[in-house]
């Protein structure tokens, strides 16, 4: 039921086909050991139940612990989890474990540091949909972690009208009507628009939420004190390091930002793992 | 049967869940249009047939055009391809399409980037399996498409002897020859060393491929030379912009490099849709 | 990638499981002909295309020819569909589609029927999540076929605190909070309330839609004259066929009701198959 | 491998889909509480253990308590079943829990009303293939709750020779001969005859079974006392409420009733939730 | 929908796996070619629909062309049938439809031959459920190819009242008696007995059928005079290349023999492949 | 994630359907027993752990107790496993337990004996590609279960280069020169020859593998004798009972037969089954 078990279970296949052939060779069924996953530079943790999850996959009886939670900053060499139980088990999750949690906190990282440079602004920061495909429940799970906040899920559970929308119904008026004869009353209604004469006419529509898209500093500052708290205030497009402060301190209510989860990169974290036999001769 | 068809499934239901609650209210199901994908940068491109697909599943009818193929450098500016069909199909498919296409792009055009460094020199740059969860062949297809080679696709295609394995078999002598013993005749054999004398027992050993692990330099030149064409030499570990052309003037065979998958980052495409009704009208 | 497609094919399954017994081995596979559809008693038809579906998974080759649309009132003995193909897929989706066809018909001829009753008065009928498991899509859809909106789609595209969730936060007000803090600024937040205490609280909350659950006419009365449009008003629960023109008088914005898609039943829709052969000779 | 499971899946997907946001927001995961499922109504409850499983895949220690068991009849008011796990489990599977439950019960309690007056008379009360697409086992099982028994339980088990099966053989004598010669010999043969010379011929074929369809209770009683036990008699069509005792006192082995399963709507069960912390504060 | 067509996905899928990467590497995607599947010893060819399934999976637009039907008896050397189309897609397809039409040929070649020794006897050669996991419907579907029939499908749609049950109801009486209280209408009861006191109460039950289990040929003719057409006669157990025709003499109904589908062994099926290029070059 | 545990599923749903309408009827809930399993000819054991997971599958709380292991022999009589669980899971599991069983150690059997004949010889026996569609991972691992070798697992873990493959490059040269540009440096390339001088250029172009097709003895002795270690050598086609030896004496490195798994057979086993009620009456 859970669509990152079933991630999890394409991840686990997609590395191990028909068998690990090297490690269901060398090492025997019932060798245990434990294994260190290690923070190699400073970083957010996320995934930390995903990546147990890995290994509870291929081992029921392991067990996986942890001294952070997600959100935590974790300092370079520390341990970040330790994980006990079959050899084989270690070994056959240890790369798709690293894969999930390298990818999540690389995005819960970068994601902590947009958030610091905007503290004490009155302005949420949110995700997008340019989220890898396959992992829009984990990516922006990653993003709350890192502090930031989510747009909609997808194109179910929310309403966003744009350009093409507009056309088609005639007008922002015509759209916004339409469409609100028509969707649940627990659903809002969000207008992009790109020209000053759009802002007026979707606050007129009695939009709930007005996205100026691409806009410079001066027509959003505008596009704000002429809503004027009618509706809430986003903006989109062209967030990057330099712009995000200036957009900030426009007094939009939400930023939202692609970059959080289509270009964080991984952080760097490894795994060591050592074996013991069961009869307790560490090899 | 094919698992990119699966990851578009995926794909398109975490986005569309039960519908797209703004485009089915406000687009009339028998409306065309036409939609045109752009590069917003210099790229590689890479994914048209998996962008094409996107379209596809959700209008058979729909066509979808390019004067590219994956791996042509496009740029900035221009149609990477023209999408005609029923616009709710185009509006419904633009976002996951991308995400895909800028996903791989992304990867194809840092893999071309780190090839055209070490052109002229006889190694070959190979990835890892530091993919992202689920992406495992269409990330290895993309290194292709940047110029770059694959190393084992995973688990089963290839044995990689690592430390925990000779460990557990005594030596790195014991490990290859038992692993000889059980695994088919068609399947190579390859050692991870860190030390010099780990070398001398792996070619001595009959390694087919020897792989040096955060060697420095020396020592790996060191490394080639002893094994002088005994064994395919592979360095890992470290691989960086700066050190990559480096480590490719120590003359092994291959270099790999995690930071082609995971940590490319995606390239910036964008798709804009022209409408028109079926009576012709434009809109 | 389509749940209904899904629903059918479960649907075929649990009913021809390996084999039509009967069909397979009384009528030739080539022989082809055509199945009416007729309404035995008047209703609102809905469903069509599940229908058609049906047939087209057991022969692509299948023709389905209606005059009707979804949301037609048809008259009994009329011809709703004519299928042409061939027999054995006639015989073995007969059932199947009649099921679908007689279901979701049920539900959108009891949903006409409450809506002309409240037909003039500024209200909205909507649905609940009281759906068949397995249904939740295509139920919601019949209701709407049938004249009336739907409330959310499920527990993720709509905020509804209830009284646990209000115990479990301290207060009404500190539950609207903390959820605004957390969601998406596209999602609207409503919640329950059974006292007119209560109905104050939600409103001084800022709660977008106010359910008032189980009270009286009177109280209802009450509540929407205090409410005075700073919420939208829904009321819910003892929607019976006495009740609802009461309750639409009310001056509430929203009725929900249950009985449109837990007690539907189905109506009455039979199918007739005539057969030809190849070679054109009635049988 | 069980598709009472899967169906619960399903209906848990549709009605969760990425998250509970209400619930996840506003419960601490490790809240625990005890719900209490009450009938509203006099009700034969059908469904207690696929509304345990419902909560046992949302909380694996969750424990689902009852006095009843299937079958039993429960006055209004009555407390059905507790259940004591984690709140968030109890406020997510509520809502599914009791389709399931409400549904089934609806189906058991009609089917022992209808089987409480045919009491004493010799007849057997059997469902039909008029079943909720993807619940046909489920509802069949509801069936038997109620006191009655099940017609075959699709295409696959059991042959039913109808008008166009007839037809295409050439008569029914042709029919029931070429089926003998294929199906197993362990599956019965049934004709569905409408006419009085049809009963004759259906008999002389040495069919095992021979339905009644849609004859007069005269017709009935002539064709009972011609087939004279040389094969078990069903009738069909036209069951209501008032023709019921009627047809069962003509003398046939069985009557079938699609109404028990495709119009029983559900009866009226509602569950109530108390919280605790894990510190025992009830709140 | 087909189970069938879910086998072939996984055997595509388990020999595919990510790639043929021979052949990708080495014939051009839009290469075509003609396939020729042909006989190396005297056969009954079952499974050709199969075989062609396969092919279309993989290139759509294949043509698979045989001048046989299943069930033709084919003499070594004929070809079975052409395939035209991608020559990537007769690559890859050629081993997994072999493995498919080799199999199954080799039961109905099989069962034919045991058929032919007992033709003219009046008595009826079916198979059992010693099939192997996965196959059920594709090896009953061979044995009826080869000309026996097919006893039960599984568990589902057939009593057998073995041992076990007897001894756990008591007794044969009370086991037919309590089964056929519960039972479909529409499903035969079988019990199986190995003593002749046994055969009595099985005939005095009214069981429909009697299933003589390792009983010696002069025990089975007392059984059978002594049953005298009370109920179906079958012999189980033992059936060997010599038994068969001295079990067929004895008078029984039906002989099962299990060595049909689990011991069949498969013919001698392969492939020729010639390759033209899209300019009509032969190579 | 574990294909064989899908298999199981399969094999259990295709076999149980619905419901084993007999034991469901007949025996109680909570009756539990034993039962053993037996071996009824002298067989190699391979699938124990296969065994035990069907039964596990339809009562988690069963045990599955034996005294070997895959891989020893059992002579005829011996009791190979005892079950003890619910009588229910014995009953139901029982067939598709045996069906799993017999054909893998019917693999394992055959194996076992040819490897026997070739005792001493310094060559390795493998497998093909000719495995029972579904079966490619179980029937290998029965392959090693009787002491011979796995060839490649599919087409995706090695590269065995036949003659259209050949053609369509030009020449085995061209071929192996193009295959080693493209694929992973850890597998190994093997090229199929039938004339000597195929033979030349294979070594000639740095094969790994060559295989040699349906030469004689002697044209195999004189292709040994030239490779002279500078490849591995392989043996195909015409493996037989009489030939085994005389090819194994011919100085190649690897013989592979499909026979081992296409025309194993199964082997006798079988299952008693002894109830015991909760109350300890045995029964």
């Amino acid at each position: 039921m859970h669509s990152t078990s079933e991630l999890i279970d394409i991840a686990l296949k997609e590395d191990i086909g028909h068998a690990d052939i090297t490690t269901e060779n060398l090492i025997d069924a019932d060798s245990t050991g434990t294994g260190e996953i290690i923070a190699r530079e400073q970083l957010v943790i996320a995934g930390l139940d995903t990546a147990s999850q890995v290994f509870q996959k291929l081992d029921p009886e392991i067990s996986f612990c942890s001294k952070y939670s997600d959100g935590n900053t974790i300092e370079p060499g520390k341990v970040i989890a330790k994980i006990h139980g079959r050899t084989r088990a270690l070994l056959m999750g240890e790369r798709v474990a690293l894969n999930f949690l390298q990818h999540l906190s690389g995005i819960a990282t970068v994601t902590r540091s947009y958030i610091s440079r905007i503290k004490g602004l009155n302005v949420s920061l949110v995700d997008t949909r340019k989220t890898t495909p396959g992992w829009r429940v984990l990516e922006k799970y990653a993003v709350r972690v890192g502090g930031a906040h989510n747009h909609r899920m997808g194109l179910y559970d929310g309403v966003l009208i744009k350009d093409n929308h507009i056309i088609a119904s005639g007008s922002i008026t015509r759209a916004v009507e339409k469409i609100k004869r028509n969707i649940s009353h627990l659903v809002k209604i969000e207008v992009e628009v790109s020209r000053f004469n759009q802002v007026k006419e979707a606050v007129a529509s009695g939009a709930d939420v007005i996205m100026l898209d691409n806009m410079d500093v001066d027509q959003i500052k505008k596009a704000v004190q002429y809503i004027n708290q009618r509706a809430i205030v986003e903006v989109s497009g062209g967030v990057t390091d330099e712009s995000l402060v200036l957009l900030a301190q426009t007094g939009v209510d939400i930023i939202s930002a692609g970059a959080l989860t289509h270009s964080a990169g991984s952080v760097d974290i490894s795994m060591n793992i050592k074996g013991s036999r069961k009869n307790n001769v560490t090899f």
